[in-house]
């Protein structure tokens, strides 16, 4: 079977940043259509968007925004969901990134995902947390994935249930930069940078975490920051 | 201590219907501030809306609607996110009523509420799932509602992790109505029909299973119904 519709369905919680771009070039090097998900909490800049589309583009990928601004205005002091909190400058691994923390963030795509890839029968529901999101964020640990692939195998029993994976989990920022070259992926339309701007700001948590990640793998970063290296 | 901001706070997945409007009455009756959250998915008739802020009111609830019709609209199947779908008319635990199934609600309605918990530090984020849904609905079940409380202990690990419950769970549907009645719920207020009509229709699964309750607790029902009951 070569038609396209005979290719097993990946639904991806993808904000077309650094790490979801890699994971859908792993799915697609893996033979998977795929479903891209983006969650806007109401505080996606345009430009995170537009990136998002364009690596989506670049997959034809069947690409989608799930809009949970309500949820997002009724939680208050997230950096990310509330325009009162600033969002901190520093690593990303920092104490300070806490301020960046929308609870349950990624439970709730998880089985938003979820719910839509039993729907559509998909065979993979993935998210691309990483090792280096551990320390900051609780809900990218092994231990949450685990809790989350009990938690989806008891509400769809008798439906159908896609894996939930993290292929990322265990890997470092390091280690998805080395695999993104690897793999062809479209970094240079990936988008991670917290703030707003034409190109990565180079100051906040994400930037330096970005730009740290490509110089460690020792591979070329396609990134344009506004400051330049310290 | 008797100011309003003193008492604790629960945030509860609220529909409207007699479930989660008996429910609003037990936290009520323990001394909580309610904060009730009526997801979306793009099937809610005026109706029900109407019904879900008229018991809000009745408690001087905080009351939100959780919008999450573009979740919905790529949920294809379900009787109750897809208009293409009928609803299914007979006995609420007959094995058509799994037209009605969206995959993963409850899951993704409670991870909403227990994110929105923690950001309002609620001591409670509770849903009205009780036994009467177990035979067609996996995600009302007691080992749905034990995963669930792992993930939500995993994915808030260090942050404010309300604690999450579903104090029906055991409980039938009868049981609600006889608890209901101790309780003073307002279920005159309340709206379970799947239909969109001005008063109960009396032939869906909702609205069988809401007058079986009745006649079965002994207790007087409230409800006005299109059709006699047979």
């Amino acid at each position: 079977m070569t038609t396209p519709s005979a290719q097993p369905l990946a639904v991806l919680a993808f904000s077309g940043g650094m790490d979801s771009t890699t994971l859908a070039a792993y799915y697609h090097r893996r033979g998977y259509r795929l479903l891209l998900l983006t969650v806007d909490y109401g505080q996606r800049h345009a430009r995170e968007l537009e990136a998002a589309r364009a690596v989506a583009a670049h997959y034809a990928a069947e690409h989608h925004i799930v809009d949970l601004t309500t949820v997002g205005a009724l939680m208050p002091g997230s950096a990310l969901t509330d325009p009162t909190v600033d969002v901190p400058e520093g690593h990303y691994a920092a104490e300070s990134m806490r301020a960046t923390v929308v609870p349950n963030r990624n439970a709730i795509m998880a089985n938003i995902a979820a719910g839509i890839g039993s729907a559509r029968a998909a065979h993979v529901v993935a998210l691309g947390i990483h090792a280096g999101d551990h320390h900051v964020y609780p809900d990218c640990r092994p231990a949450f994935l685990t809790a989350l692939q009990a938690s989806t195998t008891a509400a769809l029993d008798g439906f159908h249930t896609p894996y939930v994976d993290a292929p990322f989990i265990n890997r470092t920022k390091t280690d998805i930069a080395r695999l993104a070259a690897t793999l062809d992926a479209p970094l240079a339309l990936s988008w991670s940078c917290y703030q707003g701007g034409t190109a990565h700001c180079g100051r906040c948590g994400t930037c330096v975490e970005r730009r740290e990640a490509f110089t460690d793998a020792g591979v070329p970063d396609p990134t344009t920051y506004e400051q330049t290296a310290p």
